[in-house]
Formats: C-alpha cells, sequence, structure tokens
C-alpha cells in the first residue's frame, strides 16, 4: 500500500541552498509526498506596487521545500522523483524585472555600466477550471489569456563534494533549471551525492517561456503531489526526465552552448547504452531524431535539454521501468484522493 | 497572373558565398521560381565509402542556388520569400560526421589537441509517399523511420558592407542559420543590403534534429518552389519567419546565448511596434508566451530562433499581410502544377 | 607588537571547501601566520608514474590550509590579507595533465565524445637559491630553466548565501582564482561574507604560465608568510590586488569575456571612487592605461584580472594605506625572522 | 639594394574590407613600404563635438591603406610583415565610446534593452619627443600623461573562400586585431589566400589598454614603414608575431576562451614543430612559460595571443630567420632615411 505524507512548511523551514540543512522530514522510497512551496518571491510580492527589490531579502530568494531524506539513499543510486501533480495555491501569479537579472539586460556576471532596467511586477489571474492565466500590459491595456501549464523551476537534491549551493544556481545535482518540460506526468532521475539523497522542490511557475528571458516566469506557489522513489546501485551524472513520449537529458552550464553539449552528451550517450548502439551510431540518431528545449538563459547555469522520443528508440524501457510504475500509482492517487 | 520562372543551375553555376557573385537569374517581385539546389556535398557523397573529407574539395562546400535579382529591390527593403514546396530530388539522402566539425568534437575554433572522431557516412531511404527517411546504424542492425520535414538549411542575400561570406555561415544576412522552422508553409523576411537583393538558397534537409549536433542534417538535392516578393521601404533587422501560427526572429552569432540575445530581443521589438506595447510590457509577453526553437550548435555562428504564436498577439498582421497573400498564391500554383 | 602563529595542519585538518566547515584557528587582525600548505594533489603525486586519477579520489583534492577565523570580521568589511612570503616546501614540483581537465580537451562541462588525452606526469627540479625550475620534456631530452616565481592559486573566504564551494571554483569569495600576481608583495582584499571570514589558502604554485592551459601550474607544498587584518566597514565585490605598482581586479566567470568584463567594470567603479572621475571618464582611462593578465582558463570559473599602474592614478591610497602599512610589517618580520 | 615606395592613398582609395577590392599597389617581396594609415574614425573626430555616430556613416568605418599586391604570392606561401615604423601623424589623437560597441555595454551581438551610453569623445595630445600621449577627463580636470606605444589595430590579408570581411573583423586573415603588440620591431605572419596576398593596414593607436575594453584606443593617423616578404611554400593556419625575444600566435573568435585555444594550440603546435618535442611535451612547456596578452574583447571576433620567449626555446629560429634578416634590413633603413 502507497504512503501518504503531506507536509506545509512553516516560513522559518523554508531552505534557500541544497546541502548544507539538516533534512525537514523522512520518507521511505515509494512514499507519495503532497508538499506546499511557496514562490520565488517568498509570497511578498502580492500587487504591482510590491518592486522585488524592496519587499525581499537576498539571500532569501527562492525558498525550497525541503531537504527530504529519502531512507536508504546512499551515493551511487538514483532518486527518481514522479510528478503526480502541481496545483496552484492561489488564484493569483506573479512576474517582474529585476534589477541586473534577465537576459536581455547586465547583469552581475554580464557586467555592463548601464543602470538596470526598470523594475516592473506584473500580476496574473489564474484560472485553475479553465486551464489560464491572464496577462495585462502594465502600460497599455493589452490582455490575453494564456494556458495554464504548471511546473517546477527548482528541484534537485544535496550536491556533490561538500557543496552547497544557492537554489538559484542549476547544475549537476539539479536545482533552478526552469524548464518548462518538468511538468506533471514527468519523472525526474538525479544522482545521489550523500546519504539521503536531501530532496528539494520550489519555485512554482503557472507556465514560462522558453529560457525565462525577463528572469522569471508566471510564479506561484503550489501544491505539489510527488512520489519519490529510489533506483540502488544505479547512477545518474546529470538530471534526466522521462515521460510518456520521451527520454530527456539536462544539461546547465555557462555558455549556452556548454548546456547544450552537456545534455546532447548524455542523451547520445545514455542512447547507446540503452539500446546497445555505437557511440557515433547514436550520435547520428540523436541528431537526426533529437529536440533541444531551452530550459533557462538567466540563471548563473543557463539549462538546456535534449529530448528523444521513445517512438524512434523502438520501445525501450530506461531504468527498469520505474517511470510507468510510478505513473501508474501516481493515476491511482489521484483518483482516489 | 503569376510569372514562373524554373532553373537548374549547371555545376559551375553554383555559388560559394552570400555577395561577391554576378546574378544568374533576374526576375520580378512576385515571381514563382522553381529551383533544383544541390546537397551540401555537392552531390559528391553517394555511400557510405565517399568520406567527405576525400571526395569534397574545400571551399567547394554547400553550395547554393542563385544569386537571384529581384527588380527593384534597393537597400532598405525587405525582401519576402514564400516557401511554397521544398521536396526532395532523390530516393536516398545522406549524413556524415565530418573530421573536426559538430557540437560534440573539438574545431578549428574550439581549438583541442584530440584527433577528430571517426568521419562516418550514413546513408538514408527517402520515401516521400509514405513520409518517411529510414536511418540505419553503421556499425549494427538498428533501423528506424523517422518522418520526412523537408527544409533548408542555407537561405540569404548578399550581406550589407561590401562583404562577401561563406554559405556555411549564418548571419543577419540569412546564410547557414540551419533551422527546421525553414520550411513550406512558411515565409521569410530578409533586409535587402545591395540593389537586387541577390537571393540563394541551398544546403536541403529531409529532416534534422535540433542543433545539427553532429554538425549535418540528412542532407538532400531538393526541388524547390518559392515566391520572391518586395516590401519596399521597410527594413528587417535580423531574418524574420512567419507561419499561418507564428511570428519568429533569427539571431545568429557565438557564444549561444548571444544568440538567443538577439532573436528574443528582436521578437521584443517587433511585437512592442506591431501591438503598439511598451517595451517592458512586450518584454514580458515574450518571456511568458515565447518559444526559442534552436537552429544551429555547430556552424560558424549558432543560431537561435524566437517564437511566439499569432494567437496571443490578437491576430495582429505583419508586413502588411505579405504572407497571407503569397500563402494564398502558393497555394494556386501547387493546385494547378 | 606583531602577534605571529604558526600553523602546519595534519592531513585530516585540510579542508576541500570554501565554507561549510569549522575553523582550524582563531587570530586577531594584524596577526602573522606562518602555515604550510600541501599541493593540489595532496602530496600524493611524487613521481611520473603517480597518475592523479589514480592515486587521487575525487573530492580529495586541491587542499587548503583553513579556514582561518579572524576576530571581528564581519559581513560588509574586507579582509586584507598580505602575501609575506610563499616558499616553496620541497626540492620538487609536479605538474601533469588530468582526465577531461585543461583549456585544449574536452571536459565535463564543454563536453565531447573524445577519449581524454594522455594522462602524463612531469617532475621538476626547485632550486629556490637560483631561482629557477627545471622542466623536462618525458618524451625528448629538452631541458629548460625557468624563473622561479611562487604563487597562491587558490585563497579567499567563505562564500556568502550559506553556500559551500568547492576549493577548486574562482568565484567572487576568491577561490582558485590561479592568478600568477597573487604572489610575495601583493595585499589581496575579499569582502567578508560570515563572521570571522573564514580564510584558507592553498594550491602553491612555483610558477605557472598565463591561463594555466593544461590545467595544472608548477605545484608545489609551501611555506608561506601572511598578514591577515581587517578593514572595518568596507565592503569588496570582488577579490582585489594591491602592489607597490598597481590596483587590480578580479572577476571569475564563464564565458571568458564575462570575467574581463567583471573584472573591467571593478577596476573602473574602484578608480573612479577613488580618485573621484566620472564613470565614463574612468572607462576611458582604464580604457587606455589598463592591462589584463588572465588567470586561468581551465577551472569552473575562468578568471581575469584588470589592473591600472598606481603612477596613471596620481599616487592614489586605496583601504585607507592599509596595503603600504603591512608592507612595512611584512619587511621587518622577515628582517627578523 | 632595398626597393622602396612611398604611397598616401587619396580618401577614395581607401578601402573597407580585407577581400573583393583590386590592389591599389603591387611591390616586390623584400621591398621597403612607407604608408600613410587614417585613424579609424576616417579622420572625421577633430574634436570633443564631433561625435562619431553623426561625422562617420557605416560601413564607411575603419579604412585601410591597401590591398597591396606582392608579387609571386600564392596560397600556401606565408606573408612576412617586418614593422620598421608606427609613427603618429598629428599631434592630436582620439578615443570615444560608440553607441552600443565595447566592453561593458549591451551590443548589437550581446542585444540588451538598454539605451545605449552617452557618447563622449576623448581628444589627446601626442609628445612623439617626451613619448607621451595625455589624457583628459572630460567631466573633471584629471591629466595624466601615458606612454606612447604606437601599433596598428588592423593589419591582413585577403580571406581564404572567396570572403571579404569588413576591416573591423579580425579572423585567421588577420584584420582588427587591436593587440598592442603589433608595434615597430615585430615581424607579423600571414598564411596567404591569393595570388599576391592583397596586405592592408590601419587602425593606427598611439597605445591602448588591453582589451581595449571602451571599444576604441588612443587613435591615430600614422606615417608607417613596413617590410613586405615572402616564405615561399610555408603555410601559415593564423597570423602569428616574431619579436627579437619571443614567439606569438593569435586566434580571433567568441567566446574569448576560443581565442585563447586557437591562440594556446596554434603556440603548441608550432613549438613542438620548431623544437622536434612531442605535442603534450610542448602542451606542458607552454603552460608553465607562455604568456596570454589580451588583443581585444569589443571586435566582432575577440582575439589573444600566446607568447612565448624565446630564451625558453633553445635559440630556435622560425621562418628560416627571415626576422633577424628583416629586423636587420629595417634598421638600415631607418639609419639611412
Amino acid at each position: 500500500m502507497t504512503e501518504v505524507v503531506t507536509y506545509r512548511p512553516e516560513p522559518a523551514e523554508m531552505s534557500y541552498t541544497f546541502g548544507g540543512r539538516e533534512p525537514v522530514l523522512r520518507v521511505r522510497p515509494g512514499t507519495v509526498v503532497q508538499l506546499y512551496t511557496e514562490d520565488c518571491y517568498g509570497g511578498r510580492v502580492r500587487g504591482v506596487d510590491d518592486l522585488p527589490s524592496r519587499v525581499c531579502e537576498f539571500p532569501y530568494l527562492n525558498p525550497v521545500t525541503g531537504p527530504i531524506h529519502v531512507e536508504g539513499a546512499e551515493p551511487g543510486d538514483t532518486l527518481a522523483v514522479h510528478v503526480v501533480a502541481v496545483e496552484p495555491a492561489r488564484d493569483w501569479a506573479v512576474s517582474s524585472t529585476f534589477p541586473h537579472f534577465g537576459a536581455l539586460t547586465g547583469t552581475h556576471t554580464t557586467a555592463m555600466l548601464h543602470p538596470p532596467l526598470d523594475e516592473v511586477v506584473w500580476m496574473y489571474d489564474v484560472d485553475v477550471a479553465a486551464g489560464t492565466v491572464t496577462y495585462r500590459a502594465r502600460r497599455g491595456d493589452y490582455t490575453v489569456a494564456l494556458p495554464l501549464d504548471p511546473m517546477h523551476g527548482t528541484m534537485g537534491v544535496a550536491p556533490a563534494a561538500f557543496e552547497s549551493r544557492m537554489t538559484i544556481v542549476p547544475d549537476a545535482h539539479g536545482g533552478n533549471m526552469d524548464s518548462p518540460e518538468l511538468r506533471a506526468g514527468v519523472t525526474a532521475y538525479f544522482g545521489v551525492n550523500v546519504p539521503g539523497a536531501l530532496f528539494a522542490v520550489g519555485d512554482g511557475h503557472c507556465r514560462q517561456g522558453h529560457g525565462e528571458v525577463c528572469g522569471t516566469g508566471v510564479e506561484a506557489a503550489m501544491n505539489t503531489t510527488l512520489i519519490l522513489d529510489l533506483v540502488k546501485g544505479v547512477s545518474t551524472p546529470w538530471p534526466r526526465l522521462e515521460s510518456d513520449d520521451a527520454l530527456m537529458s539536462t544539461g546547465s552550464a555557462r555558455p549556452l552552448e556548454d548546456a547544450y553539449r552537456i545534455s546532447q552528451h548524455d542523451l547520445v550517450s545514455w542512447t547507446a547504452e540503452l539500446m546497445g548502439l555505437d557511440q557515433l551510431d547514436a550520435y547520428q540518431l540523436v541528431s537526426q531524431a533529437g529536440e533541444a528545449p531551452v530550459g533557462n538563459v538567466c540563471d548563473p547555469n543557463y539549462t538546456m535539454l535534449a529530448r528523444v522520443a521513445r517512438r524512434y528508440l523502438g520501445g525501450v524501457t530506461a531504468y527498469d521501468g520505474v517511470h510507468a510504475r510510478l505513473r501508474e500509482t501516481g493515476r491511482a492517487h489521484l483518483a482516489h484522493r
């Protein structure tokens, strides 16, 4: 029988790093966890006059819920995180520019002599029943409904090598990958670096464009249901995703071509291994059949995914079929709640 | 009545640059041109033993058909190129690695001390009726049919500033953008830099993955039907695409984030102008509604596109509706040929 | 009277991160510390057959001595570290390639399909009296003496935002900048992020080329004498260096132009502030008078320095003259030991 | 006996590309050429109110003197250009910001939503006798004399593959490398791509900082004396420099680490070949003995040099000693003029 744990962190329990924190929860592999996650502003931006640079305080940005210790997880294992549901917790969401953050502005890294762009907040109406979020121009009256497509920008485990990283950083441990692919129905795989894996999740988006060009998505608190499971004795070098239709590898680095290289290299290697293909044959197959959905082009590392449809891989099974099993469990959980 | 011109270049008429060549053809705006384009290998790789580095000779690579002088085109105008049809000219196509070329190998630019990867050729069967190209592993027996999705990797006009560029380079004049978006049904816009525009096209792919990671797509000679038209007095800073569903801007540069920045910046500016939006309001809208399909991550400049669905732009019309008109003309042409 | 503390860590006391460790030592501001630092291989590569990938174990690489708690250091202060002496502790030193590490090889980030370059170790003779280190070819008999120019590749404090970073990473907290400028006679400034600053130092090089292109310098254990002092209430955004002749700012990031931008931006801002110049006037002055010594082009972030000679700055004094005072103290210490 | 040719172009004879132009002059190998070069503004910025964006017209920027046809030069040969003298032609020089150009501003490539930085012109006094150029702040009264160190930002030959490139672009054919190393006493080597080589030179700087961070040096018209000679049957992949003390390779690319990689790769290969060293032995030697002077970090490609002192190479002779011979000829020419 499936164990179900519900956890809503107090503000003081929020985490701001992957690594360096004691777990807030311990679960057995296979547990369904129902979590509340706060938005990347810590819930402090509630109207257009709440400028993030005034109401938020560094480094208390992008809080995550966790870390969660998964019993039995050891370095060298893989944590499988099946996303059952990502449900907006409020009927509004928010996006903004932020001084010296985003892809079309000078930043602290791409350092320039320009003053920052204007700091502007946009409030979105969230209509779960209609499946929309509504954009409203701030300096005009244009309004348009966009499809609701909830996802988590930030998900990962404690890093290797005794590191602790701000939640805003994506890297080999996961983190702030900001990929719209991380939505319900997907299983994410993370290599375990420390006992218990120390999983955490946050930064819900009602939707985001590719690359999160202004620096933020349609940011929202979420009620999120996940299944945390283990694949023992199998390592995973960079976070991978599996959907019913596709296999995906991620890469997070700068410049952006290195994020592309990491993700494509991992997908070529993974495909070769799964299919028993020669490496160059897999390189050719991914070259013609592969896709490259962009994650973020604004965070401390940029993120790209490499994706190949299962139907081009002859129905191959990855990680011993854990995605299909968790998918079934997730559907059953939703049907009975 | 629509004028139709058919042109099949002799081998000696092929061009290897944008700019620096006399036109091979002169047409009036609105002309339907039916062109033959050779593949990127100049048609010399016809079997797995035809290693490109042996049968091809630098700089006679990636031949294009053209340049075509469009009467009345002047600097400051925009050339509209509607793609009516892209049809494989043979029942086979080819892909390969090439020494020190591709995204997962050291190159002459990302210079490394490694010897080149193995040079390998893959032959594909092209079945137009079935709508497939068939991949076959070289060092094993795996075979899979992939969807036929014909496109042109290379399309553009003579560059500005008296430049002449190898056809393998994508930049503000177009060139080797290697984007799968450049398929039938799309209208491409190029800013005119010299009298007559001097348009050329080549590098047909039966399909390609995102980024063309191994360096080549499923390369094929094509019979291609285009309509060449002019938008007088309207300039276009970087190549743009329009489909029935979406507006797209391109950017070509290194590192890859700069290709992303150029394309997103142009789409933000274009959207703001078309919709009468404030620039930051357009930045926000593109941030949440925009997509970022990858072109190439292997050519001398990398290419990204920025795309936004028309349905989020309130049915706006770009370039005075030229896409819809050419789309209609193209359909009529296909119906009557 | 100057306090002098001598500390030689036991192997188990070595640190492998900045941040996340309890201090091994507490000193008052102004203390002279005499430290032993182990080489980046942990002293385990002692001959050409000691291949690093075999004798070293991840993540126990690049050990640092520390962290040292400096009493009274608070976030917002600046730690001034004057380098009195860097003296090779052995009469040999070592360099090597390392699989998938270095500037002219595919790496885990610039991911490629090539197998690693050969792993090769070079042993150097160190002759302090002659002031030389002697290179010997491994696959031939060429030998040449190069000038001894001892320095520390790694120096820094605990990072901000609860982060803990591998010692191999350079960033705003310092770390593995691998700049030959960090030699005796220089004062380094680090912004303090946590109480006590938690300073550490390691990765001595008998010398290195610009960029450390193969991934390592002439690696050596060192006996190093530093003075640790505080500048209260003055913050420092990125590590800075001051010599008798020049002011220097550092930047560490990828791609390399961002390391350049950060360092030049900081030097422009610092110069403007010190000289009372308008920002664009400082930009112009640094543009014509500035230098840009390369640190590393092989670590997880690349490092560049921006340098301007004092003589072009009208004899300006930085940080209230702390460099001159510590320089004097350091000379006196050397004269009397 | 040495042939001497003096040439001062009329304004209409200036070139704005490498390639695509008929030669303005034909000389025999070994000829001393005395040339006048205009500054990068075409001489139109003569005071602080002459804003470049108003007085200059694209693409008539960065004029070069040439192209010069060197008789007998064929593809596969190397053109040796010995710089005898670079002498400022006026007693003033000029620098400026330029909208969306420079390392600390958004550009057309690193596209951002910021308005351009202020466009400001700085006039310098040039005192050849004193050996100084004098900086004056525009928004304050700070003044300082900097050493005169005349050089050419732009020097090169016609590119390969029928290309023609704006003079502002540095690449394998040379062009706008903007390296302070290209001063009197140096011999530059360029691979010949077309019959006659078609050499041109321009963009004199009285001095520049490393990277030309604001986008321009201390720009000046020059009277420049060169010797143009040929090394038959020896190819040169990227421009190289030779001084009495050092060998240098250049690389021009984006991102900046690729410019570094190209230059270091070429220096490693060149050193290995000259010294008969194994490639990894040369890699190690350059890693410890090499330097990496920055050229530009603002042009369409960035430029880095890789340098190794001759004294670490056992007195090796490159290109059959052509530098020493031309150096002697140059000295004799100066002594007798």
